[in-house]
């Protein structure tokens, strides 16, 4: 067994496969080439069944040996600090590497992840596609001018922005060429379609035990 | 000059002070020690006048020395790894500390930014409501079993989630007594008055200046 464990659910509906969180992780330890396993707790009570190791019942957390970390964001950077294939080690790389983290995390999806699910519940206020608009927009700007967000190579913080970019109604938000190059490269990417394939194959398993 | 400079806006209406999120980065220098200054770029075309240094037009962002950096969260976990006043080095105690200052900005404020935001611009929908209400939930039975986040002490992880939970929308919504007493003891600290004090005087400064 590996002293990496991610714990993620045993199944989810059709909708969000692919899309689950801990897709992030199994993502990051893949480019890092490092070693690790898959766990689950149950989808039906997964609100409450692991509040003790998720305080807002979510997916994913890891388990290093002793060391427990929840939040997929918080994860990324944890796993970062083991690969300079994800975080460069130079002061202004990784300083780099953690605002464009960051920026994913609370100027982007802070932003698209409310519209998203206001769009799926009766339709997101015009103000707020307005702001999404607007953060979409300064991104497609920067990613029109370099090829990687930070340190002048894949780090953590692209994969996190892409994850956010790829969401299909992200995605398809307006006419955005750099933006969709960009995402379009980095799925392409071996360890982004190994951990998504992944991940459909755990919860096809979990299909399976449902209907036994 | 200190190497540290924390940039912010010249002057903002009367709303938005004590709540500009240079606050943060204020904050965190005089809980660890650091010695900072403040410089400022103009509110007039404070959209497009920095955003070689923030690619959102957005502040604070964060000079030392070399190292540039923006996001307000980037720029605390940064400074955090100055100071174990700010982040204990031990890897449990660091772990702990990283996923509360993720979960601060990535499960609550990505709720409560657009729930307070449209409730501005014309009503949040319920949903959201909803959303900002179970999150709320999650915290508050967090805060009534322990003091601090993380660690076992003040972190910036209780700096970053009690700025979150200080906004006056969200810290009136619904009855939460350990988030009150939490709140209520942690914007009582030194650091927090002196920080708040600091951005109310140039901002009043900057009222003079306008004036003049």
């Amino acid at each position: 067994m590996s002293q990496l464990t991610i714990w993620t659910l045993d199944w989810v509906p059709e909708g969000p496969r692919g899309f689950v969180r801990d897709l992030r992780l199994r993502w990051a330890c893949e480019e890092a080439g490092l070693d690790y396993d898959v766990r689950t707790v149950p989808f039906e009570d997964r609100a409450t069944n692991h509040l003790e190791r998720q305080p807002f019942g979510q997916v994913p957390f890891l388990n290093d040996g002793e060391i427990q970390i929840f939040e997929s964001g918080a994860c990324l950077l944890y796993l970062a600090g083991k690969s300079e294939k994800l975080m460069p080690t130079g002061p202004a790389d990784a300083a780099e590497t953690l605002e464009w983290t960051i920026a994913a995390l609370n100027s982007l999806e802070m932003v698209s992840v409310p519209w998203w699910f206001l769009n799926m519940t009766g339709g997101a206020p015009d103000s707020l596609t307005g702001w999404l608009e607007a953060r979409l927009g300064h991104i497609e700007r920067v990613l029109g001018g370099r090829e990687w967000l930070a340190a002048g190579q894949f780090t953590v913080a692209d994969l996190i922005m892409a994850d956010v970019l790829r969401i299909p109604s992200v995605r398809g938000f307006g006419d955005r060429p750099a933006t969709e190059a960009y995402v379009a490269r980095i799925t392409d990417r071996p360890a982004f379609r190994k951990a998504r394939a992944d991940q459909l194959a755990l919860f096809e398993a979990g299909d399976a035990k449902r209907q036994a």
